[in-house]
């Protein structure tokens, strides 16, 4: 067997992947790139999401299973440099392979489809990590789609990428400029539209206990600093406030999303409200 | 009334509150750094905690609040230029003002004194941001105590400071070495011990369900890749895990925190559970 020297990291396909790190490059390419073992697997998992596989020679012997899922796919394995892995990820530690992958957003109508039980919005948030943690949260808990509207980062930035630990491969992503259009596709789809709020008089508990979560519901929550709209919040069926039982003025916008996320996961999951 | 020119970046104070960026001068002098209205504002508001405020003329004017509480306080207020406190606060967009504060642990039986019903233990946590926001949001949920316990990041590093919203200030505050230890003067205070720990047999809904969860307790959050030791875990009085309903491998720790947090809040607080 011949084994090809690594490719330079002059070659095009190297600086267009290492251009992906702008947003601007992305949403004209429609491609993003994914690091680390954990996202490359779940890349690999998810169908047709993965262009290439750039990884060193280390990265290759150490995970025969993700070259051989790639191999299995078609999808090229591309020996390289460390250099080029730590150029193309943009981070200091990249552990030797990184996914040059597909956008996988839906239309929003798609990702709604199929009489969806939970949704996150993610509506305006500013941060990457946030973005990705929400996508990790509403993962774990169980949601049937996650929606990135308004004017904030995109879920494929490569902190969000990160932050979402592979849960962005997990579950239908929809990425929406307008969030009237976002309430509505969710109103559609025959959801009760929540808009998480920290001014709003009904507090979770209160939801939970009124049985208002056991039905199918969209979750908006809105940016760190400036939350959501007037607008928006008039324009949701209710707005629900996490409880502040002691000093702190907020919560952070994805431990408020895991504890929204999570009390209604819990109400439709409760044995006797159940109404599969 | 004579104005003072600012004081000098070269000054030795300037120098020494720089320094409190590395956690063996803030160890050895019992001494943080607190950036920003909000920190600056919770730091006055607690007692003897803060040293003295270096501001901008800018800062200054623009808080006559904070000055005034300062000086009632007798806590002097310093004209810098604001390349003195970005170098101090270590940030780029520093909003002009930090406060050296004095570390504000207590023993950990002091911490939990009072018959305290919720305390968070973080052990061996290693992301500063993670520590920050896992003492924000147990002020969040009402607790009465934070542990920090374990080889991992002080509560004094200047982005868990950060990430704490100024929660750092609310709530009792200890810093034990040894996990035992911690786990020891938790069972002495009365609390159940309860290991957050994502292989347990017992989900937090059931934990919940079964009134676990309404008695005092204390929960243990580990390491972000590691989490609790075996032995930690064997320590405690419960296991539970945070339920995964979707494809990811978990949760990460300030949102699996909130969510556990919360979850106990829920049960001592409802109406049927109530054992005041």
């Amino acid at each position: 067997m011949t084994v090809e020297p690594p490719l330079s990291p002059r070659t095009g396909r190297v600086k267009a992947a290492r251009r992906l790190s702008s947003r601007a490059a992305r949403t004209r390419k429609r491609r993003f790139v994914a690091e680390g073992p954990r996202a490359v697997r779940e890349a690999l998992a998810a169908p047709d999401a993965v262009v290439e596989v750039l990884a060193t020679a280390t990265a290759t012997e150490r995970h025969p299973d993700l070259h051989g899922a790639a191999t299995a796919a078609g999808v090229p394995w591309t020996r390289v440099g460390a250099e080029v892995v730590a150029a193309v990820s943009g981070t200091v530690h990249p552990q030797g392979l990184v996914a040059v992958c597909r956008f996988v957003d839906l239309p929003t109508a798609s990702a709604l489809s199929g009489q969806p039980r939970l949704v996150a919005v993610a509506v305006a948030v500013g941060e990457p990590g946030n973005v990705g943690t929400l996508i990790r949260c509403a993962d774990a808990a169980g949601a049937d789609a996650v929606v990135v509207t308004g004017n904030g980062v995109d879920p494929f930035n490569p902190k969000a990428v990160r932050a979402s630990a592979g849960s962005l491969f997990h579950l239908p992503i929809a990425v929406e400029p307008d969030p009237r259009a976002v309430v509505e596709a969710c109103r559609a789809a025959g959801l009760v539209v929540l808009a998480a709020d920290p001014a709003a008089t009904v507090d979770l508990d209160a939801a939970e206990a009124s049985a208002l979560l056991a039905a199918p519901s969209a979750w908006l929550f809105g940016n760190e600093a400036h939350g959501l709209s007037d607008a928006l919040i008039e324009l949701a069926d209710h707005a629900v406030a996490v409880p502040l039982h002691g000093r702190a003025e907020s919560l952070n916008l994805a431990a408020a999303a895991a504890v929204c996320l999570y009390a209604s996961a819990r109400a439709q999951r409760a044995p006797d409200r159940r109404v599969d």
